[in-house]
C-alpha cells in the first residue's frame, strides 16, 4: 500500500457557462475506494468534444443533462500511485497507465451481462462514463482534467513502451471511437475508406484505416483547407464538397465504407451514400444536436447499403489499437497545452482550432 | 428449334386507373428475340404488391414513372417452348421454368461490371425490371399476366421437381426479396428474428426464418388479427404494436435481426430498433411512397446497430431458396386465381385481402 496523502484536485465546470471558459480549479471528492481500484496521479489529458458537450450539457435531450459540478476529460493518461488488492491487470505503483472514455460497467459480476461476457462492456446497461457518472457504490466519476483519477481497475489500460504519454492520450477516446468501427467493418487490405470530418476523430480515422492496411482513404471535408494535411495523415485523396464540382458523381460508387464524424444532422447524406460501393456502409460517430438522420428507403434498397453507428471502443480494443500504434508507428498530431490553460484550451477546441487534438499537460 | 405460332397477349395496363382493376387484354410485342432468349408458355403468375405501385405509376419519383402499355407480373412459372441457339442452363422445351423481378442485366459482357461478376445481378447498372423495363436491344420488357414471356436465359430458373408451379411462382419475387436479406444477415442457428407485417413478404419471412434454422421468430402487426396464421406459419411468438401495452419495453433487446416489409415511413421505427439486441440490424424491404426514413444518430450509436436495405435477390440466390424449400417443405400460402379474374384480384390484392399471396392461373 502506498501513501494516500493526495488531493483530488481539477477544473471542475459549475453551469453550461463553464463550456465558455469557465471552468474553476477546486476540490472534489472522488469515488468512495474500492479494492479493485486504482489511483492515477495525472500527467496528461486530452481535450475531447464530448467534454465541451457535456461541460454545457448539450446531450440533456439525449444521454441526459449533466450532474454539476462536474470535471471532464476522458483521455487520461498519468502513473500509478495506488493498487487496490483485488485489482486486475498485474498493475503495479509507477506504470504508466490510461483511463478512456469509460471507467466502469458491471463487470459481468451477475453472470448475465452479455455485452461485459462479449468483450463489449461499452454497452453495458450499467456502463459509467468517466465523468458525469455515477459507480454502483455511489461515487461521482471525475475526468482527467484533474490532479489525480480514481477507477476500477478493469478500465485502467497499461500504456505500451512504444509511445508517448502525450501521444497515447487521444487515443484513449479519439482514437478508439474510430478504431472500433474501422475493425468491425472489414476496414483492411482490398478496401476503400472515406473519412468525413478532418478533425480530432477524423485525423485518426484517416492514420488507422491506413494502418490496418487499406489500400484507399479518402478524406471528404467541406472545403480544401485541410487538404494538405489529409494527405500527410495518409489520405490517398481528398474531396471537398463544398469547392469540388460533382464531387458526387465524380465519386459515385468508389467506397466500401465512410467513417462520418459529422455532427449535424443537415449533412448531405443522400449525396455521401451515393459514395459507397454496392453493400457498402456508413457509420455515424457524432451525436449531432440538431436531430434525426433522415435517409430514403430507396437509397438503403437499391444499392444494398447499411447506415449504423458505433460506440467508444472496449478496454480489449483499445490495448490492440495500442498494439497496432506502435507496430505501424501511429503517431497522433497532437498540441500540447499546460493544465493550467485549460479553460483557453477549452475556448480553442471549440473555435476548431486544434491541430487535431489538445493534450493538457501537468508540469513535471 | 420449335413453333413459334403463338401469341402474346396479356392484361395490360394503358394508364394509372389500370390499377383499380381497369387492366385490359390484349396483344403485346416481347422484345425482339435473341439467341440467348427463352420463350416460356406461362401456367402461374404471382400478384405482387410491386404490380399496383407499377400500375398506378407510385412510384415516379423514385424507381422513375410507368411507360403505358404494361403488363405487369414478375413471379412467372410456365413452360418452356423455344431455346434460343446460346441459352444457358440447359434448358429444354418442355422445362418447367420461372422468372422472378429481374429479366436482365449486361451478364459482365464487358468484363468491368462488378455486380454481375460477383452474383449480384440484381445491382447491375443495365438491370432489367421483369415488366416497364428496356433491353439492350431496345425491346420492352413485358410481364407475366400473359400468355407467354420471353427473357434472356440467364433468369430463367429452373424449378425444382419438389414444388409445384402454384407454390414457386411467389417465391420468385416474394420468397427471394425476404430470403437473401435473412441469409446475407446471418438469420440461423442461435438467432432472433423479427418480421415487421404479415403480408405476402412477411409470410415468406417467418417461414424462411424458420427454415434457416433460426431460433426464435417474431411477428410484429398492428392488431392481433393474423396472430394465429402467424403462428401456424412457424412463428415462436407475436406482438400487436397497436393492442399490446408495454410492447416496446417488454420486447427490448431480444432481436438480432428484423425484416421490415411495412409500406410507410411513418412506422415507429425508434420502437422498433429498441427490439434489436446490441449490433442488431433492422433491413428495410419495402419502398415507402410517403418519404424517408427519420432515425436518430444516438439510436445507432448507444447500440451500434445498423439500418439497411435489401434488394430482391440474384439467380443464384433464387436457386438456393428453391433448393432450401424443397429439403425443409416450405410451402407458401396462396390462393388461385383464374387468369381471367385478374382485374378483380390486383382489386382485391389492394385491399389486403390476399391470404398470403393471390397466383393467377391459366386453365389447363
Amino acid at each position: 500500500m502506498s501513501s494516500t496523502d493526495y488531493k483530488f484536485e481539477g477544473w471542475v465546470g459549475l453551469g453550461p457557462e463553464a463550456a465558455e471558459g469557465k471552468m474553476v480549479w477546486q476540490e472534489f471528492e472522488p469515488k468512495p475506494w474500492e479494492e479493485n481500484d486504482i489511483d492515477i496521479k495525472v500527467t496528461h489529458c486530452g481535450i475531447c468534444g464530448s467534454d465541451l458537450h457535456t461541460l454545457r450539457s448539450g446531450w440533456a435531450d439525449g444521454w441526459g443533462a449533466t450532474n454539476y459540478p462536474c470535471c471532464v476529460g476522458h483521455e487520461v493518461v498519468g502513473t500509478v500511485v495506488r493498487v487496490g488488492s483485488h485489482a486486475e491487470g498485474d498493475l503495479k505503483i509507477g506504470d504508466r497507465v490510461g483511463v478512456g472514455a469509460q471507467s466502469g460497467s458491471c463487470e459481468n459480476k451477475d453472470g448475465k451481462c452479455g455485452p461485459c461476457a462479449n468483450g463489449l462492456e461499452q454497452h453495458c446497461d450499467n456502463m459509467v462514463m468517466t465523468y458525469n457518472g455515477t459507480y454502483a457504490n455511489g461515487g461521482t466519476s471525475y475526468g482527467g482534467y484533474s490532479t489525480y483519477n480514481r477507477s476500477p481497475s478493469h478500465f485502467v489500460i497499461k500504456i505500451p513502451d512504444g509511445i508517448s504519454s502525450a501521444d497515447a492520450a487521444p487515443m484513449l477516446c479519439g482514437g478508439i471511437t474510430t478504431y472500433s468501427p474501422l475493425k468491425r467493418n472489414g476496414c483492411g487490405p482490398g478496401k476503400s475508406v472515406g473519412v468525413i470530418g478532418i478533425g480530432g476523430l477524423g485525423h485518426f480515422a484517416i492514420m488507422l484505416a491506413k494502418a490496418l492496411g487499406a489500400d484507399r482513404v479518402v478524406a471528404i471535408s467541406r472545403k480544401s483547407d485541410k487538404k494538405a494535411d489529409a494527405i500527410e495523415l495518409g489520405a490517398d485523396d481528398f474531396i471537398a464538397t463544398a469547392e469540388d464540382k460533382d464531387w458526387d458523381t465524380r465519386n459515385a460508387s468508389s467506397l466500401d465504407l465512410i467513417i462520418s464524424t459529422a455532427s449535424s444532422s443537415k449533412m448531405p447524406i443522400v449525396q455521401y451514400c451515393g459514395l459507397l460501393r454496392l453493400h457498402g456502409t456508413f457509420i455515424q460517430l457524432g451525436v449531432p444536436e440538431d436531430g434525426a438522420l433522415e435517409i430514403p428507403a430507396s437509397l438503403l434498397i437499391s444499392k444494398g447499403l447499411k447506415l449504423g453507428g458505433s460506440f467508444i471502443g472496449s478496454p480489449s480494443e483499445i490495448r490492440e489499437m495500442l498494439e497496432l500504434a506502435v507496430a505501424k508507428g501511429v503517431k497522433p498530431w497532437i498540441q500540447e497545452r499546460p493544465m493550467t490553460d485549460a479553460n483557453q484550451a477549452i475556448v480553442d477546441m471549440e473555435n476548431g482550432d486544434a491541430r487535431y487534438r489538445y493534450v493538457l499537460t501537468h508540469e513535471q
